[in-house]
């Protein structure tokens, strides 16, 4: 059987899905594919992947967009034209045949929001991986809609069953962010 | 409030337990931390993990042991054993001080299979914390018990919704193992 690339979705309301991802993309860097991830709605803060990311050089890059981001009701044109820049990067990069495996993180979050049409989001996908046969793509967000659902090979939901801030113990670099 | 180590679980039936330990520690690195994975059983296969832990040489290390484990219910004793000597390492791995981050991948697994005394794990873990209260320690593996979720600080359990082998996809490398 052909290798095919997988579209996978981490879903649900745990952590985990973010970090999911990251612990992929470390484990695919060791058999040198290369890697990007786009950041939907993260801003670019200064996390430890950026520093991580370094070490591998051009292998893998990430690109902290969704500075933009608002989530103000008042004001929801504003998050969906940051929505839609950033998709149009996920757009070039999914075309440009650069890529064993793209991460869009947050893009579940985002298409749960209607920030996006789900369908346009699938077919860029189905288009590029025409093409790609081998491209694996990871989305990650909470509340996955059955159509993503049903366009994914793997999905998993990371349910919280007990989280620090129940006990009081503040937000942790390097584990929280 | 001072920094307080966490343990860590992640457990679940679905696939990303190991792999968000992964990330956990990817994210951690880039802060500087000083990181052991320990496997309890999956024996020393070439993982892309080992290949890319290396770009932090001895920041990251990963010890694959566990290659003894049978799984052979007429041959307990020597997976008993296997177990016994791993979380030796472990312990002596908590007990040394120069770690900020320790994995022991599949311990849960080990623990649900009677192979380790849920109790002694557990004292181990809390004496090292003892003198070194930054330690953080995560624990992968399915089937945590109540015993083990009520010692943790954040529990996530990864459920599988879908899985590329009922669409009849071969396991992947770089996804799969």
């Amino acid at each position: 059987m052909p290798t095919k690339g997988l579209i996978m979705i981490h879903t649900g309301a745990g952590k985990g899905k973010t970090t999911a991802a990251l612990g992929t993309a470390f484990r695919a860097l060791g058999y040198g594919w290369k890697i990007l991830v786009v950041q939907f709605i993260k801003g670019n803060w200064h996390y430890g992947e950026l520093d991580s990311a370094k070490k591998f050089g051009d292998q893998f890059q990430i690109c902290p967009m969704g500075e933009g981001f608002t989530w103000d009701t008042k004001n929801p044109e504003q998050d969906r034209q940051t929505a839609r820049e950033t998709w149009s990067l996920c757009v070039e990069k999914l075309k440009s045949g650069d890529y064993d495996l793209l991460v869009f993180d947050e893009l579940v979050y985002v298409l749960s929001y209607d920030m996006l049409p789900v369908a346009e989001v699938l077919s860029e996908i189905r288009t590029a991986r025409e093409t790609q046969p081998a491209l694996h793509v990871v989305v990650t967000g909470r509340d996955a809609s059955k159509e993503l659902i049903d366009a994914a090979d793997l999905v998993t939901e990371m349910t919280e069953i007990k989280h620090p801030f129940q006990a009081e113990i503040r937000a942790q670099r390097g584990i929280e962010f």
